[in-house]
């Protein structure tokens, strides 16, 4: 049988890191191509210990139907936690949960955008919301970055040029990237949205992550008019696997994404949203978070060492102060697809730039590596790998 | 500020039933407007050893992230229970897990319809479905019903006047009408689909809740070509809270849906998964749906009973053998809405059968009642005050 399929599904095609995930589910390669939680970084003791308490206490309740918004201590929890980082106003602001921070993404877009708006977008960025992005058929403009990150200047000129409804950025050691937005371009970046009137979609699954450096307040901080969603997640300070979000945006835009999200997949699993709750609210979640800090920081510490003993100093390499990534960019003109594909065949996976561009034919020569999941021992003997790889290609 | 929502949102309303819900948080209200599983249904002892066996053993599995088609072995022991029912072929199928059946039928709509592509389903239907279809902006078509189910000469005349792209139909034991779609008329509709070549979803949540009378091969049992996407869901016999469902169809269809699902919410939760794997593999689940039937098959006879004792001759009531639904009929010319907002008035809340036509306008004199949700005597209560009601309205 001929399938006659949806115009938005016909362009999109399985994520690139996904397929290369199910790859690199052999066991004799070096994964530094996944974004998951280091293992050791999950809080397994606390959530056993509230997992069985709520199932003794009250189980019907955590069994049963629940209401889209969220499970309402959930939201007063998450209220109080960004109040305290000035991103959420009792005043002018409400929260939703969602089902991790990719559905905060989505049902923004299907919230505020008709097939053929223009959405701007970092390039590169990430592909898991680049791909909901394209499956609403809108127009996806790619906005280079420098070391501040996006670049205000080319966001200025694509406004000019057409219509932006919606920005999405993540300014905290951004995916894939791995850099943070400064202070100063956050505040152009808002004041461009005031001026060409659009919204922005501060997606922020990483900002708890820093493990150098300062904390940067969020866009939303400066938001006096109601044009940021701000999104987060427990998915990299909690557990993924629980798919556990949250958007914190005006009281209009959170009843449009309450709307749709009651017609995706009615509310997110309320088991899960009560062991959130009580992960935060009943054990000292900032401790948790330290500790996590204290693990990225020693890995991407290790990995960090490995890039510059072995590689050689033609590759440009991010330096993050927090989150998941390294970013290497190979010298122009490199062919990176087959550096990549070499990698691989000597058993170290990492993810081709172009996987995370706007437009999957910009060109780019760099690279994705994640140095959360490696264990150490393989974060070392991968970088040895790559870094000689590197200096054959590069000289 | 102003904003510019998209027009998939603009034309939507939250769900009525689920605002209904919000007014029936009243504990003095008896609702018969809900459309949760009984209390008592749930496998609660079940579910506490499995969740604290799954975290004991195997707590990074249950936390991490997971990949989009679903847990694997819940995939294959969904594929075998659906394999003894004649749904699942290996040789042409293949299985995806949802969260929850909302988001197959989201996920379907999504693969398939593009905006303005024709959708027919049953009117009246399941309202959170027709709002995901709605939320596509495709051109919802609704069909009469009759004791057999849809009418088939009715869909043949409007696959006559326009193309049909795909049809939604829940054949056993339909929300809200409680109706059980017949096997002849199951072959007709397979029959129009090919002949007029569209595409069926079979959306199937109440399948397991027979509780009289024999059961009926899903029509995905006489599917040679691909055409038929059978959704079905664990929140009816498992829990709702945990929002976990599965799709079966043509591999080519479930890998559009799962390219969906990617950018959706990239997973549905793990933990959720693993227990039902358990549940259904490990315990005798044969057993449990049994114990559920008995349940939903006394709390039934006591609102048939209650309805029998006590409504008007003048209302026509569905006699479902299954599922968790009557729906009850005034005579023409009644003031449906009026009675309903009598009924709350008077302590008893049921929802407005206009909640759940195609159109909004299409004129009903029908409301639905839920028996699976009320205590025994909110059960015999409230059939009491509904009855006294239809009395005084109808003579």
């Amino acid at each position: 049988m001929e399938y006659k399929f949806s115009d938005k599904v016909l362009s999109l095609k399985p994520s690139a890191i996904r397929e290369i995930l199910k790859m690199t589910s052999d066991p004799n390669i070096i994964s530094f191509a996944a974004g998951n939680p280091a293992p050791d970084a999950f809080p397994v003791d606390e959530i056993k210990k509230i997992t069985s308490d709520i199932l003794n206490e009250n189980p019907i309740a955590a069994l049963q139907y629940s209401v889209t918004e969220g499970y309402a201590p959930l939201r007063e929890a998450v209220k109080l936690r960004l109040a305290d980082k000035g991103v959420f106003d009792p005043e002018r602001d409400d929260v939703v949960i969602t089902s991790g921070g990719q559905q905060a993404s989505e049902l923004s877009c299907k919230s505020f955008l008709n097939e053929g708006d223009t959405l701007a977008a970092e390039s590169p960025s990430f592909v898991g919301c680049l791909n909901a992005f394209r499956s609403y058929n809108v127009d996806l403009t790619g906005i280079e970055m420098d070391d501040e990150g996006i670049d205000a200047a080319l966001l200025e000129k694509a406004a000019k040029e057409k219509k932006i409804k919606l920005l999405y950025v993540i300014p905290n050691f951004q995916n894939p990237s791995g850099r943070c937005m400064s202070w100063e371009r956050r505040k152009a970046v808002y004041e461009l949205a005031c001026r060409y009137d659009f919204i922005i979609l501060e997606d922020d699954p990483y900002g708890e992550l820093r493990f150098a450096g300062e904390d940067i307040p969020a866009i939303k901080t400066l938001d006096k008019e109601g044009r940021v969603i701000y999104a987060g997640s427990f998915s990299k300070v909690i557990s993924p696997g629980m798919r556990v979000g949250f958007v914190c945006a005006a009281p209009e835009i959170i009843s449009k994404i309450v709307v749709c999200k009651q017609v995706s997949d009615v509310h997110s699993n309320i088991l899960a949203q009560m062991i959130c709750h009580r992960l935060i609210t009943q054990y000292d979640f900032d401790s948790h978070i330290a500790r996590l800090r204290g693990i990225y920081r020693r890995k991407y510490g290790i990995m960090a060492q490995g890039i510059k003993d072995n590689f050689s100093d033609k590759v440009t390499v991010t330096e993050p102060q927090g989150g998941l990534f390294v970013w290497a960019t190979l010298p122009e003109g490199t062919d990176m697809i087959g550096f990549c594909k070499e990698a691989v065949n000597r058993k170290v996976a990492v993810v081709p730039g172009n996987a995370f561009t706007a437009n999957a034919d910009d060109p780019t020569t760099s690279f994705r590596m994640n140095f959360s999941t490696p264990t150490d021992e393989q974060l070392i003997k991968g970088c040895v790998i790559l870094g000689q790889l590197t200096r054959e290609y590069l000289g």
